[in-house]
């Protein structure tokens, strides 16, 4: 799978995930009112109202970027009908020819793993049949339970061709609590990285490259330096890019020599530009438009710095 | 929330906590027949099937323990009918006054762990409207993105009266890989311990115990008596008893003097008594009599035990 990511990559000139986390307050107050109006204030409405925005980002990005990235707790808090628009949003960023990261963070012992591999990247059996639940392309994986809690999604990655990206070292303040506490004069992030390496060898693709990758925050480019070092044929999923704080320049030390060995994200930058200033002229309406201008310009931002 | 937890082990005598976590393995294999043959070999029979192996469980032994502990795993690998099933499977633990601890190891970044924790434990406004999506009563939360990442989940314990268990020393055979490394001297499971024992003082019951737990494996009793010291108003929750190998007399120091601070789970050795040896003679229709005896039978192991 991270040969396809790859190869959309280049084929865009886009090292870009859009980030699909919608907020309620990110829609534009019409289709919420026309939700409402017909399915009154409810989970459903919420739900119908996050798919058809996302439809909207959908179609006005999906030529300019090769992936996405819903994030599920947005569509989990509004229950069964928000965890079906996140399963709808899925299917149309495949029909539109996206790779899809389930940014879902899922990690447990050995045989519950299995079962959480299975329903985001696997198939279950029902009888004689065989379902793939929810599909995704990509899950994030959570590595506090260790080798065990890990391996089923990496089992997955090999037999039904998907890929993961496992928590190192994550963008939030307070990641170094844990993640930066020192272990034999080394921090844990580098030891999960190692892991990271280790797991990802089950699982290469014809690239050489691993479906087994690391997230890494982008407010923290000096751990990125080191991680891509330690991590040579791991693609480094780069989330806090934009709102979160991290800049194209922060950037450069996530990618090879190549320009290639990262993917970087950017959520609300995207899918709620139309209501920063810089967008504001686009309106409500326009937030497709102002969501692809903000892609564009966000390009821009990270071809400049790779270059440099 | 946790003085709830604590008046119905009183009251029951029996400081145990029945995972329902079903395989459709564990079913009778009539029951998912039955569900097949009215609706095929679909996600939706098995999810249908599913449930109807909880009501029985629930029935046959809502009487003798305090809490069940569904693992959303189980349900969410069978998409969203698995979903649905897991909601409704809450929903009957409730109408039988049981309390329920959701297994969903969630946890995020802040806004998205605030998603999260307003999913399972919290509620959703939706226009004018709130929303409790699954309304569990207790959620598990992996630590690894540190304060930032659970400080959302402490925050509806207090705003709704809810509860948590952080993962702290994880059941499975790998959990040392991370977990046990050394820092400054101590292993980053008792660090993270302290942690809880921080986060914790921010929403603490009337009784002076706090909404905040810890989830430590019944395979680790050593390292289950340094987190009870650690941890003196933090209930522990105890998974890996029976079918994982944990045993009654490893369970001791998990509690404090007074028998209390520790609840102790046991998914399959419960819920699919009736294919062990012991409770064969049940014979497959009599799974929930087996199940009802295999809690005896763990109530008088946990007693005994705790006697000594």
């Amino acid at each position: 799978m991270i040969n396809k990511l790859i190869s959309k990559i280049k084929a865009t000139g886009a090292p870009i995930v859009v980030g699909l986390d919608p907020q309620l307050s990110f829609l534009p107050p019409k289709l919420l009112e026309r939700a409402f109006s017909e399915q009154g204030e409810t989970l459903e409405a919420a739900a119908d109202a996050i798919y058809a925005f996302n439809e909207g980002i959908v179609q006005a990005v999906a030529d300019l970027v090769p992936a996405v990235k819903p994030q599920i707790a947005m569509y989990e808090q509004y229950g069964i009908p928000g965890l079906i628009a996140y399963k709808k949003t899925i299917d149309l960023c495949h029909e539109k020819g996206l790779v899809v990261i389930g940014d879902v963070k899922r990690g447990d012992i050995g045989s519950t793993s299995g079962s959480y591999a299975a329903a985001h990247l696997g198939t279950v059996k029902v009888g004689e049949k065989e379902y793939a639940p929810f599909d995704e392309d990509f899950a994030t994986v959570n590595p506090y339970l260790g080798t065990d809690g890990v391996k089923p999604f990496v089992d997955v990655c090999s037999s039904h061709d998907k890929g993961i990206f496992v928590l190192v070292k994550t963008s939030n303040p307070s990641s170094g609590e844990f993640q930066d506490r020192e272990i034999s004069g080394r921090p844990l992030y580098e030891l999960v990285g190692e892991k990271v390496r280790e797991w990802g060898e089950a699982s290469v693709d014809a690239s050489g490259w691993s479906n087994v990758g690391a997230v890494v925050g982008a407010t923290y480019p000096e751990q990125g330096k080191v991680l891509r070092k330690l991590l040579p044929k791991n693609f480094i999923l780069v989330p806090g890019y934009g709102a979160q704080g991290g800049k194209g320049s922060d950037l450069v030390h996530f990618f090879d020599e190549d320009g290639l060995g990262a993917i970087v994200n950017s959520s609300r930058g995207i899918i709620a530009a139309w209501k920063q200033e810089a967008y504001a002229s686009y309106g409500a309406e326009g937030y497709a438009d102002a969501a692809r201008a903000a892609v564009l310009a966000m390009k821009e931002d990270l071809a400049q710095a790779l270059n440099r």
